[in-house]
């Protein structure tokens, strides 16, 4: 028997035949992520059903030099859950792991593993009259651990922060397989170092996630979604702070959008009703939620006028009904499918400060001008977190073996932008491979030592998600 | 010269003479915290004036095995930035770093030197129309990189959360003398390990922090305060709940006070009046704050109305003036003052998950009965954060000698009740040097080795806030 039969073998021993997957055909819904991407086959997948039985294959690969990738709902767009074309990775999948623990809604709090749903999550929280407040396009298959380990972000960011302001307590597998348990259900504790923040966002190569505390509120009772034309996206940012400051803290959701993404939107659901008379330059999909008697409506209203008044606002759609409502959200959603249709594009996720926002899409338009002038800039995404989408379709005539080539040249003039506003070339997808290289290029020699340090402390044999974030450590084929 | 004499010399190059304190007289008041408590003497009192000063006088302390401590405001009650009394630490104190770097208010940011006073903060971004929204007894006094370093609380965290929900970005000088810069203004970035959340809370262990960004919401255009009586904790936090869901977002702060808070305010502050006609057992002190055009008034009556109907209010009253919300919350502050008047006492900062908290109340107060009948509890706190102070005056009659080991039989008596909810033995407050035994006794074998592990990666040679936290490294007595 090789070492990787041996492994095999263990693994079917602790979790069943059912809970290992050898068969190349089987595995294939675990090595191709949501866009598509594939890298290597795995020495197996395993799906252990418990923290326990985590723990348990942990344990064993951590023992036996084996190299392990934990897997959520494979929704990442950085390539950190796929398995590696070098080492042969055993493939995690926390799927079995499914279970609401418990729901406490006089503390707003609910507790689940680490493989709910996103999806699920949010229905067991409507259904004690509370609201899980993470909201993604990816949320009907994205996974609540996967959604930690990454510090998921995502339309309500604004009001509710990322993943890691919504998570009260962990559980994680370490890299050795020991468990630790910090699954405490309290909203302030401030004991030393946070280890709970170290787990947040590094992409599964500290600990896998079985099991969160997760901070929820009240449910929403009343919402207002508009549609807001704006003449410019400079336009768009002063219409924020002034929703801001005329909104409290009701607002949910502010979303910039260029004509351009209507239009993708509309090609990829021709059903969608085109809401304006006139084709606006830039557009803003906001939503203001609130619980008890708040006169949202009222509010919302004179938002608009203000608007108009400060010439922030050209023209609006105001949804009358959930339903109308729904169709605004869908042309926010449908736009990313539009994009898909055209075939491959660049996508990236870059953040400046939000009063740079303007600049900086105008910079880069006009870089990506330069090198490529039929290429189209669709640059949409979150005005209140700073976070844009700055995207590129590639004239439609480039040859598909030209592209790699362009999105690099194009990728680089991007960050080079958003470098020059003191911004972050990732600002919610994460680092994972995609991101490594422009990543690592703008640390400096002291960051990169802590970096590896930090992951030397809870993983010194570099066995679990070596290669994301961080170059994987040198070592002998296996 | 001895090794401590080249060091002063050293200093005294970097910083001028202006810049060096070693006269005992002088150190006074660098060595004696807020609450009386002090240590040892320092090998001297360093007050560098720019980042690259604090750089410089950190190196020479690395290059030279010199240990150190940084202090800001003195209000820490966990004996944290006290000189140590074995090993002369040199005090770097922040106070003459106090700039407003700059302030943003379409990006709803500003950054700061580690030393600007909390207050000075508050009034910076008030100015610009815009709210910083910590807030604490000690914010004419302490520094914002205290407060970073502690990641302190207060009484708005249920809506603005802890320090670390507000800061954007750090500057930290490493414990070799390296600057760390990472004073992006960015309300997204999701780049690998978030460096930022381990300085926050690390209490002074892995670096100073001499600079920050912080997140500023719009300044709030009106409050509504008021202090209502209730029949009992249970109520108190169901009250919470109906609060929180007809109050959408727009409530700051939500405060429980029993009686003997009020009696110890009316002590401290004669002339402050009894806002009731009659003794009550407890009372919520709440403020709700909005900008914009919302009916603030209007929500809490009907707030005060419901929680009638449901039989957790008693009574209320609503302040009709700034002034006499001013009156309401002399009486919160007045009441920490009150308990200093009757002398030593036992103070807690716990923290249970919000469904248990009138549980624990119940339970510490018996265990404290028990143990010493006729002490007396005195249980508030922030009820939306689950943070109770569960403090113990002592009989009157009880000699000096003999109260620290009551409090530890008491402390010991109450945390064990708070181990029985999962709960916390420092919620806000952090560990320094009087939280440390409690704190290491809930450790696991692994989480000890993390802990060290992590420090070490930053300061392998333990000199910078040594013995906080975790204990010090095993040194030869210089």
């Amino acid at each position: 028997m090789t070492h990787h039969d041996d492994a095999v073998a263990a693994f079917t021993q602790l979790l069943g035949a059912n809970g290992v997957i050898t068969a190349a055909a089987d595995q294939e819904r675990y090595v191709r992520d949501w866009a598509g991407a594939r890298l290597g086959m795995p020495l197996a997948v395993v799906r252990p059903r418990t923290t326990e039985e985590v723990a348990a294959v942990v344990g064993y690969c951590h023992r036996n030099g084996i190299c392990m990738v934990a897997q959520g709902g494979h929704t990442g767009l950085v390539k950190g859950a796929l398995p590696d074309s070098r080492t042969p990775e055993v493939v995690i999948s926390l799927e079995r792991m499914t279970r609401i623990r418990g729901l406490d809604p006089l503390n707003f709090s609910m507790a689940v593993d680490g493989g709910c749903i996103l999806e699920e999550v949010k229905r067991a929280a409507e259904e004690a009259d509370c609201f899980f407040p993470l909201s993604l396009g990816a949320q009907g298959s994205c996974q609540i651990g996967g959604n930690i380990a990454t510090n998921a972000g995502g339309v309500n960011v604004l009001r509710y922060g990322m993943m890691r302001e919504l998570v009260l307590g962990l559980e994680v597998v370490l890299p050795d397989g020991e468990i630790w348990s910090g699954m405490k259900a309290l909203h302030k504790d401030n004991r030393g170092y946070d280890l709970k923040q170290l787990f947040l966002g590094s992409e599964g190569t500290l600990g896998i996630v079985t099991g969160a505390v997760l901070k929820l509120t009240p449910r929403p009772e009343q919402s207002q979604t508009a549609l807001l034309a704006v003449p410019s996206v400079e336009a768009a940012v002063r219409l924020y702070a002034l929703t801001r400051r005329r909104c409290s803290d009701l607002l949910s959701a502010f979303e910039l959008m260029p004509r351009l993404c209507l239009e993708l939107a509309f090609e990829a659901a021709p059903q969608l009703a085109d809401p304006f008379d006139e084709a606006y330059p830039y557009h803003v999909l906001l939503e203001l939620t609130a619980t008890g008697p708040v006169d949202l409506s009222g509010l919302l209203e004179g938002l608009l006028e203000a608007g108009m008044e400060h010439e922030v606002v050209l023209d609006g759609v105001l949804a009358s009904s959930v339903a109308q409502a729904g169709q605004l959200w869908a042309i926010r959603e449908s736009m990313v499918e539009g994009q898909l249709l055209r075939g491959e594009h660049l996508r990236t996720d870059v953040s400046v400060p939000i009063s740079s926002i303007a600049e900086c899409v105008e910079q880069a338009t006009a870089e990506v001008a330069a090198l490529s002038p039929t290429s189209q800039v669709i640059a949409y995404g979150h005005i209140g977190d700073g976070n844009l989408h700055i995207n590129v379709l590639p004239p439609a005539e480039t040859p598909a073996e030209a592209l790699p080539a362009l999105f690099e040249r194009l990728e680089r003039a991007i960050f080079t932008v958003v470098d020059g506003f003191d911004g972050s070339i990732s600002a919610e997808h994460g680092i994972g491979r995609s991101k490594q290289a422009a990543f690592l290029d703008r640390l400096t020699v002291t960051e990169r030592r802590l970096l590896a340090g930090i992951k030397a402390v809870f993983d010194p044999d570099d066995l679990m998600g070596a290669g994301r974030i961080q170059p994987a450590s040198e070592r002998s084929s296996s």
